[in-house]
């Protein structure tokens, strides 16, 4: 078989060289430090201890860990493209988060012409980056690394303008990223996936397969995932109670979905056996479902509903969805992300609409106007005074209704899924323009295509026991 | 060779959903918030930043990543039962959790009717889970993931029993759990696994082999918990000073058993080499030796003294104590836990009585009472009040004498090693019920009895490199 | 083959038998409890959460992951030596960490004839720990457990010399270590190699070859020492806005780093493609460029800079001056650490000098002099009352100017490559002492004279699907 050139020796060093220039260009131009970063700012006044690196550097690291660890091992489950799950997950959230740094910065974190960096910047743009991955997971396989560079590069902005849009304007509650990180996520990485659809690949391809490290591994990442999910789920909420909720609440619904997934695994399997595929993916989906009304007062059984129901959800759309949606929309979507991300996102922007209509000052308190910061009273309404006795650094908010709020949470949904899969299937053209697609079908799931391998490579390991036997080393 | 259905597609669904529909119902019923968790408490006197979950968190994750990961892909050691071990622990892992989170609610947790939910009780639901999974080592390979759901659903109350009733009446000093975790879990295991008796892995089972890939992924899953271990050590104890110490005991601890397991392996191997088994498992010895005392003024060559004694006996318990269990009282202990829990647990009890004995208020100062709580002076007592100007929130004790707390330890002992053992038989028994049992001695380390695997699963990776030859890919 | 008996069945247990005697005696004699560990010296006064512990304990967590996790998966590319790499890691760093403990503590912590052990001391050790373990990178493969243990038992008393006489007389800014640490490790280890040079390996060993798993385990490694990498270079600066810069640096170096090496690597490769042990080294170059200026205000795009500058230094040593130094000066650097620590430490001094030549009161306030504390005014003198207005806390400096510190930089640096090369060399020619040399050249790259593996180790694991095929199974 001949193998096709990706000519990385060109094109990538080109790419990265030229990006490199601009990215360092803006950096000098434009980034500077935080003010708890900026050694200036420290006066006589200042505790070393209150600095808020201290409060989020350990969402932070947990975080990186997901990104880096749980990411990488997680999409090295082809048993030929395992350097490439996790090698080009490296690259690509690499690059991801200095991009999103910079495009982040100048919506969010911008003041007097400059970007203001500190840990909670890092902490922004690896959930874009989180966005970059997920959309990964739909094209993984069928993409060369300038390829996936260039969707990064792509998809950041969009994401960055959509979330600062939606923040600044629409103005909904969206803890955990159901809406915002991942139905923006699955839909781009399906728009994009539309529109470098492979014929080949819906017969089933000879290299889509996985081995028995590869899917260990695999299960590693989810591990990963699953462990510091909680982390990722409250990342960016409001500190005190309302993290202390997004932990409990994730943590539930990831532990009702596993059990769940182990359940349906087994029962939808034609054999009556585990599939590997379902124990790397399905079982995270409560994390997912959680997302939106992750601090809210939901109650716990409440989080264990959502996990459980996310997770068939996601079972179901794996068993019957996902080959539908291949056949018949020529949407290949290779690590199953409409599942994972898609579907369970729905359910959970649905969860946050309930939780949002049903909540009462009776059951959150006061504190009702700090979570739902929308609803608390407008400037000048003497109900906003009455309740800055309980919160004193209550803000006013835009005095919205239940009803309101949840209308504003629909558009948003419609808004985001709108506009990814506008963005997806735009990006997915772009991927396709001469100079960066790939020359052919076969050009896919094979680590050989980007990896300088030695001849000799797949080889078993050769250990003999010297004392049992003297002349079989090779 | 015939290989026997074990019906997954029926008895794991069924049971899963059985529980899952209790839990829910019970979670529903019975589970809110913690009062750190409880938006409507939070009052105007509130700093977010003094919420209890800022002090759990840290610890909680760490212990997260030793369950899930450690403990993971420690068990994944067998060649043909990595997934088994890996997928099963987070099966029970994750199942042994939520159903602690609501035994021990019960039992601890429990308020006005409700039990009340924060990051606290997670760790000590995953404490529970640790005991679950320190069993499962002895049956490791031998028992169906709806046995080892049934075994989790029977040892969870049956520790959190004891649990109680020890913390509760006999009041002991255990802060890194070597009585209540350790002894419990091994024990109970033991139980279990007597009454799971199989004669064919008397003579060696041709499946329980290692490979190269499951021992090193087994070494990471050591170096998983040993690097956490002193978080699982401390998260319990005082703050301050006494999780001070901790951390260091435990720290040193276990770098004195892993220094003197590599001079023991090698010294007691027949060909002078380093044996796998024992990097995996001896070198963690000395977290369990130092627990029972793991927060007193023992000083740190005391800690280094513990981790050299628990190491040697672990590894001599494995040389010479294992064989002669299986073989003369038909205990099959698959990971050796009589050896890394129950010995070196009995040695930490005995460190932890001389350590009871020795105590006094020179080396400790007034702070003494804090730890050996139960020595503290009882209401009424006037050393009560003068030992309140030094400590101002110190609680009336039961003023034990230190041989009154030794023989209160003893007890205890005595009373864990008790009840777990008989628990564990009984539960064995539960899961030799027909419904529930493997149908024959061949289902063994066996990831194809529970896994769907494709058919060429076992061929290795086939990576040629192109620019050398172009004929050779398949 | 004839396979060389290693005698680690006397060897290695009379060693650790004897260090661990000396190291008890020795812990017994001088080691108790740091003030914030000690139980006696709270008093009523005292408020737990302020424990010492609470500040270092998370830093320290991270670089465990690192010198555990993160070197050992590093290290265990090779294929046939992965139980070398990464077992011999968890071997040498558990010896190096309570040896150094010992060591450092004379010279750092002790205060009325013992020394007071906290976590920080535990952070201290674990960076000397790192030292030998980039030095065991440049033999790696050709040493024997016992060697390393006398390398370890010899490096960290010459280091924690280096180190105490640089802070105490010489006194120097370096944050992260890349003169103390990286430059120290990196000319003892080139030293050691230089000492056990081996002919055989110079035309390429057949064993030095890695495998699709071992450079898959490899990458995990780059991928937790990158994570956790700001947490590294940041655990010893001050508090506050400091701590903060140094892991805003760090993270912007290692992502510039990486990005730069996937371009080199593919442009380098004769191939066009990329190179794993690139892949696997190259990319964390950026950590250590940044070290030496890690908590000053050298901005985000410098640190970008010098990320993009080690990277590019660090792989064109890889590729041009490791063959030229093994050629020509019998300099066999298995890793490569030349160009990981050497190269960019080099740089990173430079940078670091720079950086002190250009700070302004200006950029810095007058918290400039808490982070160049030599330069702050002396004693006596008027100028520094002014400045403790701003700074409550400032201590008295040496009034240093710029150009001042900058030559005590470049004087330590010189002291430091000297002591490190000799004390390499001198202890590589101890490691040839007839007792603890290995017997031949081919004693290299080989688990099995250390590990004693099952005559059946490498066949592949085999898994046949039973319902599709029935008599397969062996």
């Amino acid at each position: 078989m001949r193998k096709h050139s990706t000519s990385l020796r060109v094109r990538l060093p080109v790419f990265v060289v030229v990006i490199e220039v601009i990215i360092l260009t803006l950096y000098a131009a434009f980034v500077t430090y935080d003010d708890n970063a900026d050694a200036k700012l420290q006066t006589n006044q200042t505790n070393p201890m209150d600095n808020s690196m201290y409060k989020d550097y350990p969402f932070f690291t947990d975080i990186q860990v997901m990104i880096f660890l749980g990411f990488g091992c997680l999409l090295a489950f082809f048993r030929r493209y395992g350097f490439g799950g996790m090698v080009f997950n490296f690259l690509t959230a690499t690059f991801a988060i200095q991009w999103a740094i910079l495009v982040q910065g100048y919506f969010q974190f911008s003041r007097d012409g400059k970007i203001h960096l500190g840990v909670i910047n890092l902490i922004n743009a690896e959930f874009a980056c989180a966005v970059v991955l997920i959309s990964f997971g739909a094209v993984l396989g069928k993409t060369s690394p300038v390829q996936l560079l260039v969707m990064a590069l792509l998809e950041v902005p969009v994401f960055a303008v959509t979330e600062w849009a939606v923040v600044t304007y629409i103005k909904i509650n969206d803890a955990g990223g159901s809406i915002l990180i991942h139905l923006f996520a699955c839909y781009f990485g399906l728009g994009v996936t539309f529109a470098l659809y492979r014929s080949c690949l819906n017969e089933g391809h000879a290299k889509e397969n996985t081995s028995y490290h590869s899917d260990i591994l695999s299960v590693m990442g989810t591990l990963f995932l699953w462990v510091f999910w909680p982390s990722f789920n409250s990342a960016l909420t409001l500190k005190g109670d309302d993290q202390h909720r997004a932990i409990l609440h994730t943590f539930i619904g990831l532990s009702a979905s596993t059990l769940t997934a182990f359940a349906l695994s087994a029962m939808l399997n034609k054999n009556g056996k585990l599939t590997m595929a379902d124990v790397q993916n399905v079982t995270l989906a409560g994390g997912v479902t959680v997302g939106a009304s992750v601090d809210m007062m939901i109650s716990p059984a409440a989080a264990y509903a959502l996990g459980m129901m996310g997770c068939t959800a996601c079972m179901l759309g794996y068993k019957y969805l996902s080959p539908f949606l291949a056949r018949r929309f020529r949407i290949q979507d290779q690590c199953g992300i409409h599942n994972l991300h898609g579907l369970t996102g729905l359910i959970s922007c649905t969860a946050g609409i309930v939780a949002i209509l049903t909540a009462t000052e009776e059951v959150y308190g006061p504190s009702m106007y700090e979570i739902f910061t929308h609803r608390a009273p407008m400037a000048g309404d003497p109900r906003l005074l009455e309740l800055q006795v309980f919160i004193p650094g209550l803000q006013p908010g835009l005095g919205r209704t239940a009803k309101e709020q949840a209308l504003y949470q629909v558009a948003a949904v419609f808004l985001t899924i709108g506009v990814s899969a506008l963005g997806g299937v735009l990006t997915g053209f772009v991927l396709k323009l001469p100079y960066l697609a790939s020359p052919s079908d076969d050009f896919c799931f094979d680590d050989e295509l980007f990896f300088d391998v030695p001849l000799d490579y797949d080889s078993p390991v050769k250990l003999i026991n010297v004392n049992t036997t003297e002349d079989s080393a090779a």
